[in-house]
């Protein structure tokens, strides 16, 4: 089947050259849920581009009756933060402009809502559906006020448009999906939602970070922290509801590249998620081992991070996947003087046990520069994973 | 009289080599407040710099008889951002390493205290001076603490590693003054707190941003919020108490410049300050002048900034300092085309009245990109003043 | 009358987007020469495009039957360099990509040229006219043959893929004008070329830099060297022609603005340059001043750029436009200390005399940043000029 | 033995703080030629760093009867461009004020000679020893008259201060090794000047990049040009000498990272090449196997980079090392599109037969950004390496 396709103008630029989003949009024969998935908001993080790629091939050889809703993609979503450079790199994790992260910009209902535990005191006679399209309406109505300043002569900031434009396609969907990937080099995982736990098994990742903590401006965070909020106002007044919205952010590896693994992880769990949320009807899928699979749930503020104690230069490394005791040596520090001294080794132990998920690129570090990233846990957490690098 | 002069390293970097901030302290003869003073947080916010060495050279011709308490001066405050470049710019608005804007990284008491309310009880029969010592300790407690991450094997970002420098220096004085100045073009002003409008008369500034909104991640607030909240909730408790505390942010004039008349305004403005606060015994001072002073108090969210809505260049501006009406033409966007088209000029009408404080230094912007700033108000509020630029 | 637009792309970026240059081209009654003119090759530098478009405007309202020849204008001409930001600043001196100055990047025929004098030998039986058909048809040849690489499985660097889109463009043009202004302060004035100082007298600027040293790589030099080449070996031959190609470097004022007195000068600069070259049939033009208006040429070799002798700030600068005898004081330089001493001023005198052409923008220099520049020669060389900033 | 340790300011920045370069001089008993090593003149390149630092140690445990002549060290010797950060990535390739390329900023003594001919004329009666001594005194004395530009109010910029500092140290030096690595990913290799092949051999390493062409700039010519030169005019004279002068590149593997295997290799190629100059009189040295390691030469025109001939994706590309026929599939690209189309992938075909020696770190890529290098050859020439990544 052939998708439709939106090309949406974002920026103009000074010299007057525009850049565009551009959506494929396939519309399935029955009527269902929406879901919507992007790629490369930050600017080193490709890999979601050869997953939308291949989604986008294998939805084309699906016929339209197989498709149950409509299942929206837009792959490199963000041309400011992906065509920039620094010297080879791809720097477009932040706008150079103003210092704004482009996962960190996204506009959350929650922080304008004057009083949702009213709302659903006034909803609890009605079905959930009900419900839903209720609170998905008032959303839609406040989100969509934003247009006011975005078109006055007084205008607003690039990051206040373009958040608008990827809201806007996205706001309504059910399930969104957003694929990034490290900025440096990462194990495949993604995040979970509190509550969500069992629909993140469909992904068939190992790991899931489990967001105990948000604040909304995230783009998985934008779209979900609302409808949490209602969830806890009804369970308050006795009306548990799980809503039909979900919200997803995929990590696929490594930075500023597309890890055929990683991207051959990404395309299978999409499609096994769409399966099993029954959007697409293709043979062998939900697949088979979609119940047994096992994720393994870390706490975001079980996350630890490690930052150069000192300036100079990285070596001996634990690889990407090493699972730790506590007091490993995780790295060395080769640490250069300017004050007639030798240079000397530091070596940097772990302060608990755990699982290094995330290492740098970079082996030079400034002070407090970064190194790496654990999920704090006991060996025996992670000892059944094999590793092949 | 001579300060003592402390030399304190704040990073070492990859090539081993290390940054330092250099504190000068002005010790007087008769115990009292203490003040301190810095300058350049923002890489291209150097006016007040020469505010300081000003400073300095006056405060070496005085007796020590002639301070009470003692004047921390640290000029330059920000090696990383100030020796920062981008081409021949001043690009140190934010940290290149991770976008962190160098003003928004301080530790505010107040998100991590359990519960002011509850020690506002605690010393309802204290004396101001005595809860004012309890709080303190209470702070400083609790910011020390953070020492135990910074010296732990995982390390932290440095943008954490420098706000507990800078922050321990300042977090004990009863006075603090952060001067900055327009990242583009900018009249002199300053931030003041709500309640502190009496004391900001001092500066002799003509006008003033009242801070109705804040959250505690710039340097003046990370300092003054957990006084502000501890004053709200003794007044909730009966007990209205106006601390010893006060925050300051100066901005003085333009970027990448040290204009000769904000640097005076500077250097009058904050001798004045010390000698109201009866720091300073120097004749004359304070000035006749100081308590007629009128300044003109704006409120933070009635503060208007422009961005481009095309992408263009910009002729025709206003300057800097005009009083508007609605409807006034601001500046005109010449927008040039790359679809087969004329080249189009874009009129930008004023939203509302008031007086253009802040003007971008670029004129060829992307859409989105900052153009100007206005202090919302009638044309009477701004009426009185002269520019002479 | 309506100009001819081309719209030509000129990259496709990883996002897919693609940018653009526009040519507008003035196609005459009466055949003639071409003219070319570009602007905003180096990001910063703007006020070009208001010329620009100012003359776009002013040759739409002509009948086709006052121009002879061609003239094709180019607003904006570098995409990736104009919309290239640092913070609020335009930093598109050099491409971020590999460090490459956009205005060092092209393509000199001299440089591949096999053996010039022996063209020069095969054609002094010639007119001047044909020998100029002959030679722009070698170069031409020549040039396009760039196409093999670019056009390669292995490609070719972006500058090169960009350099021959613009000088496919302008390699057969009669008159080429470039507008350029200061990345910092400037004057207005221009880079002329010996032998064509005659002709610099129509843009009736009051100084122009004399190219007695040029190596091929700028965009002037790139267009013009070959034939001076020519002109030369013809001349050693005992031919001496001045063929009908002169090429231009206007400096329109200050970077990042659009100066309204250099936008004005710049527009009737060039169309009294295209009247006296008769390419614009104008009542009043070329303007009676022309013959008789007075440029001071300033060799390339006696300009004398200053940098900062040490890190500090910059105070006390002698104003742009200054004339100046050796000694004066021309800026001193605030230096902060971080080894336990106090700060020091430095005064920086002129090492001879002259006057103050450039300054720059940013007064925070790391030791070996650019301060100003300097004609150097003696005061009365300079004295009749009056500045009104 | 202990070395000395001289610690030399080479810059004050704008905050007034200072950077140092710090150089390691072992002195031997013996008298003799003097060996100069510096390492991460690039920013990124900085698995040298590592390298030095085991020789260090490795200079430490001899005895200084054990050196003949002296051995200075220079690790991490570019601050401003180990430092510098774009995001995570160590962009300092180029000097982020004026995009100056740090290798290609040095002074070449045979651009500003007046007549090296007449010097050779002038010495074809003295021994090599005394014409080396004679050459080597007019440089340095040519050399040294920089500091009246360096020393005078004017100035230089920092590019000119810097090389000042490096070449101070080197150009007196009988042999000198710059450790770099590739800014992207590369294999281990050297650059070796004409004549120098039979020394190249002492580095044990695989391949050799034939310096047919050079124009000065980087720091090996700049060394080793003018001696070049001299041989040339002194062998035209009937006086061929190979002057006991040589200079050296070692490419020492993947830019931010320091390869163990790459460093192991660099720390053993400058041990054997040292004790083969007979500097070291270490057991075993010079190794065994130096006399019949086989290099391949490849010369400088023979190699062959290709860049993205369209804006996109890098997948499949042919992994580092690969020998390749001419056709084979190097990489594809995954282009996206804005005009409503769909992605489309473009093979991309080797236009001729050799080996990939060079690859981008960075997927993503604009048109026009680089891909991969590759020594040009038939594949029998590199088909018996290899590698084992």
């Amino acid at each position: 089947m052939l998708p439709i396709i939106e090309t949406i103008p974002i920026v103009q630029l000074a010299s007057g050259d525009r850049l565009f989003i551009q959506v494929y949009k396939f519309l399935g024969d029955n009527p269902g849920p929406k879901a919507y998935i992007q790629s490369n908001l930050h600017g080193a993080e490709i890999a979601g581009n050869a997953v939308i790629h291949q989604l986008i091939e294998f939805l084309q050889g699906l016929d339209a009756s197989q498709i149950t809703g409509e299942i929206w993609l837009v792959p490199v979503c963000n041309p400011l933060g992906i065509n920039q450079r620094s010297q080879h790199f791809s720097s477009g994790r932040y706008h150079s402009y103003d210092g704004k992260d482009w996962n960190r910009i996204f506009w959350d209902y929650e922080k304008e809502a004057t009083d949702i535990s009213q709302f659903a005191e006034s909803q609890v006679n009605l079905s959930p559906e009900e419900i839903q399209d209720n609170y998905r309406e008032i959303i839609l109505k406040k989100f969509h006020q934003l247009q006011t300043d975005i078109n006055a002569a007084s205008g607003v900031p690039f990051v206040e448009q373009y958040r608008y434009q990827l809201q806007s396609l996205s706001l309504d969907a059910n399930y969104v999906i957003d694929c990034h990937s490290s900025t440096n080099q990462g194990l495949d995982y993604l995040y979970c939602f509190n509550s969500r736990e069992e629909s993140a098994k469909a992904f068939l990742l190992d790991y899931a970070i489990l967001m105990n903590e948000y604040d909304g401006d995230a783009f998985d965070e934008a779209g979900m922290k609302p409808w949490l909020a209602l969830e806890k106002s009804l369970a308050k007044q006795g009306k548990p509801i799980q809503f039909d919205v979900e919200s997803w952010t995929l990590e696929l590896g490594t930075g500023m590249q597309m890890n055929p693994q990683s991207v051959a992880k990404g395309v299978r769990g999409i499609q096994n998620y769409l399966a099993k949320k029954g959007m697409l009807d293709i043979p062998g899928f939900p697949l088979p081992e979609t119940t047994s699979h096992s994720v393994i749930f870390i706490l975001k503020n079980r996350i630890r991070k490690y930052y150069a104690t000192a300036g100079g230069m990285i070596q001996n490394r634990l690889p990407l996947g090493t699972v730790l005791q506590k007091g490993d040596c995780l790295y060395q520090l080769l640490s250069f003087d300017k004050t007639g001294q030798f240079p000397k080794i530091i070596d940097v132990p772990a302060v608990e046990p755990g699982l290094i998920f995330d290492v740098c690129t970079n082996y030079s570090a400034n002070q407090g520069d970064y190194i790496l990233s654990i999920f704090q846990g006991e060996p025996e957490k992670f000892g059944k994973i094999n590793f092949d690098f």
